[in-house]
């Protein structure tokens, strides 16, 4: 189902070349102040125009359709409408018999038996996750409390920022893509959120993580580094009463609950599967292999921009658990 | 909450030190048979015994108490119950003053407000994954046409398994503890499992995955590494009609769906928190930091028994997948 | 939260005089053909225009945003939003200081600290129903096998539909409002929807049913008159091997699962609680008891336009139980 | 799914006839005293023993398994354990081609394949509300500020309980049985619970009570009789701040949301299906119409027992309200 959250609950709709696509949120509390300016910051983070992301521009304008009465929630489910308006359908014609490699062309026409959206993925298209970074900003404002921000660390293999401008004009000439790795952070989140087990805040976290397109690993604090350490290396030692420690390798959660320190997740994002350079792949009219050039428009590094969607993901996450974690 | 699945419904209850433990599955298909003997191999497979695993011996008896008549399921919830019979809770006594570092103790003194269960971690413990293997082996019963098998493939930061065996006695004699990556794979997976986005298969089984205790990554086919790729390398061809690839960095999955190929699935897990050797932490009756020597009994590598239950994971998440994917 | 179902997912959102409302509807089959024309029927049959209905005239035109391509549902949510126009919020302006007797005003300012849309009840209105039977016209269209029909049982007291009409307008004439009970019936359901206990038949068709505003009562098959019955008069013989009865008192269900025979269920619609005639109520201004005399424009017999509202609720609960019923 | 709850969830096992049969709840509060004394009373009231009530006898001493410590709850799930002793199964075998009229017998067997457990109806017997019982007693716990109650108001047809007696032993001797309607009341519940629409606290209380066996009807407040009724007799004038009405037509409950007035539902139990008196059933062996006769024991009016079950449902729906309500 197109929807996360128990109490905070985040419901998307939409297609990357249909009329609009938006989100619901619902469980917000009244009385929080909600304008559209609230949402131009994490919105432009979002949107395209650096090198490596797509020549396809949209304004996208949030429109808020209910939930918000003279500036203020009301408590009841707000609706936020995008508009889509930089349309090029026709790139998309020739994929429903050439799927693209990694894409999700061809397990969609398989699934939806043809039905689905061809158009720029439809609703497979990372465009969807506009609504998720709106749905982002009001659970940012929501559990004010907490501070998230994020971090583009690896790119294309390289862990120097300074190499970052380079490693992507590369990608471009060459007609490929690079993944990269985010890191995510968050500050001033209450000690015991969460459940052992099934509801681990690293559970919660990573089923939001892992719905972002292209995501194909998650980590939380030493992560996989910490599985080559020793016990005596990665514990992190207790030095006061809060519950302070002196090192995190735990990422700010032990026994699946945050323990007041420093939240720290990391995702592996791929690289961009849409590339201009040749690639070979099956052609289900005539059952040949076949070279297939992919025109459209796309980025040449789709970590540049999940960026801010990951810290949605995150702020989605923690302001859910905020309220389910039984009192 | 202790619950995982939407229609494969997994309930998991018990202490490491109470009375007993269980899991409650529900959503399992009636005729299935299902008999005790169905649970011998991956129960042998959890308990301790090899080296580097906890002294503490358990039986590990299943005691099935509904959902089964005359050796087959009934269509109603299957109770499953273990009692705990070799505890020595002496050993848990001086945590509440001096917890674990890197384990759940102290976060859940603050959680439950001195309620917890301190012997061996209570509802925290390892042991409670008992359940999460019993309700494994119906899963696995109940999604017949999908194998799963797993492997360690690293250990204590070595990839050569030949070294496995010797990096686990050197962690024993330093009184230490060693971590590993867990790689599971599933095979006859139908193609176009999970939903785009918040349902997406990487979402449902890392969500599982990481309810595991210990596990503290999840990455999907070329995961972290592929994040170091150029798409072209990266990418997936598809050859054939029914879309199988050349290569298989995307693990069976594209755009959140299965693609039909093998799911490869790694977790990350933290070397063991109990160690014999001596760590400083905070002692709350005193408010001094104190060295503290964990008695009890523990594994020095639970990647060793948490193989068969990253299996459990993934065929629990993948039965229900199986159930919920609208047709 | 302001959804409904598990496989079938139905949320709403909006308000009577917000810029818009509307459903949006999750878990559609793709390949569904869906065009505007099929909301049509349903749409006028909720619309007002009748002696006894408000005299708010909308056109509720739905626009459907998402999740149909090319005339045919895609596998990915449908979103459909209804523009308000015909709204005149100066009516309820001082409804703040002086709550309708028997309204959400009173609770909804309690609840959500003055911050509630007061306009026409806001979120709490009946109009935002229009996403129902939105939501209902698809669950028809996906579980065609099943046929719903709807009929006004009871008006004002009496079961003798030619009087109806006169008791609808001396209720018109005084100011006030009649209550009434519809009667809802599918046939062609299939056996053994349902679970027994918590998702009983009943139980699933009970909690959408009490969603629809003004509905205080539920019964199936001979309901509250069976509970005088004795069992000997109550029992329905099986007379086939089909598992036809010779009567229906258990309105298709047994034991929370559908029988196979006609489905029969019974909700009792409240008057309306806004009238004209003066009411005494507390203003929270002054503190003091004053006349109140509701302008806005209201219905006098919700029960007429509630049917199909029920029709759609009995549909979607149907379609869910449809999908979420293990095999 | 045999669960109720959102954050006081309430799982329940077991059949009539098998080993054992209990209830897990989880989002039990940590710290709550609970001790095999607590669910004394409660237990006793659905006991049988009383005229009209089932010979067979069973002790139903509760056994905590898990989520206690020290006689206060851990935070962690409470899984309680019922064991049967009584049990005279010869007493079905031939239910299985011999179907009790408006029993789930017939359903059971279409849906599970036969493979249902048929010794007293296995898992759809009203033995399983034993653990909805005792769920009950830790929501009352819980939700100490609450006080509920419950009365049988009609039994038979009559409102008069000076006849109560004489109808019970007329059925008796008649081989027959009786139904009634149970009328179960809340007081002390705060303002503003619940949702509009779809989580309406009729919606959440509805869906509960018709999980319990034998009820096809529910009603709040002045339910059917309020049909009969104009808007200007059902209405609720309120007469101070705190929202007190003069009357309790809507049962404390407008909007979907509780009003700070008592809670007041009524539901409609059927009579008993199981009658010693022959009846007419189709026998699917020998595929003739056939009297039967059923042997094996139960109540005579099963709503002498349900008033108890009732009760529970109340105090577990208004539970989970008080939890999931959003702040």
């Amino acid at each position: 189902m197109n929807q996360f959250g128990r109490y905070f609950r985040v419901t998307i709709f939409g297609e990357s070349h249909g009329e609009a696509l938006g989100v619901i949120v619902d469980g917000i509390k009244a009385g929080m102040s909600l304008t559209l300016g609230d949402f131009e910051g994490d919105l432009a983070r979002r949107r395209s125009g650096a090198p490596g992301t797509t020549p396809r521009h949209e304004s996208d304008l949030p429109q808020i359709v209910s939930g918000v009465f003279e500036g203020h929630t009301t408590g009841a489910p707000v609706a936020i409408l995008f508009r889509n308006e930089n349309t090029r359908s026709s790139d998309y014609a020739k994929l429903i018999d050439h799927p693209r490699p990694s894409h999700a062309d061809w397990v969609a026409a398989q699934r939806f038996e043809q039905y689905n959206d061809p158009r720029g993925g439809g609703h497979f298209s990372g465009r969807v996750t506009l609504g998720l970074v709106a749905a982002g900003v009001i659970a940012k404002k929501q559990s004010s409390s907490i501070s998230i921000s994020s971090e583009i660390i690896e790119l294309g293999g390289s862990r120097n920022t300074t190499d970052f401008e380079q490693i992507i004009s590369n990608a471009v000439r060459d007609g490929d893509s690079v993944g990269g790795v985010i890191e995510c952070r968050a500050d001033g989140v209450p000690i015991g959120l969460g459940e052992p087990f099934f509801d681990s805040v690293e559970s919660i976290v990573s089923h939001l993580m892992f719905s972002i397109p292209g995501v194909k690993g998650v980590e939380f604090g030493s992560g996989f580094a910490g599985a080559r350490l020793r016990g005596s290396e990665n514990n992190d030692p207790i030095i006061d009463a809060r519950g302070t420690t002196a090192t995190n390798n735990s990422g700010g959660i032990n026994g699946g609950l945050t323990n007041g320190n420093q939240i720290v997740v990391r995702i592996a994002v791929k690289p961009t599967a849409s590339i201009e350079r040749t690639q070979q792949t099956f052609n289900f009219a005539n059952r040949r292999i076949e070279p297939l050039t992919i025109g459209g428009r796309h980025d040449a590094c789709i970590a540049l921009r999940a960026a801010v969607v990951a810290e949605a993901a995150l702020a989605i996450a923690l302001t859910d658990l905020l309220q389910h974690t039984q009192k």
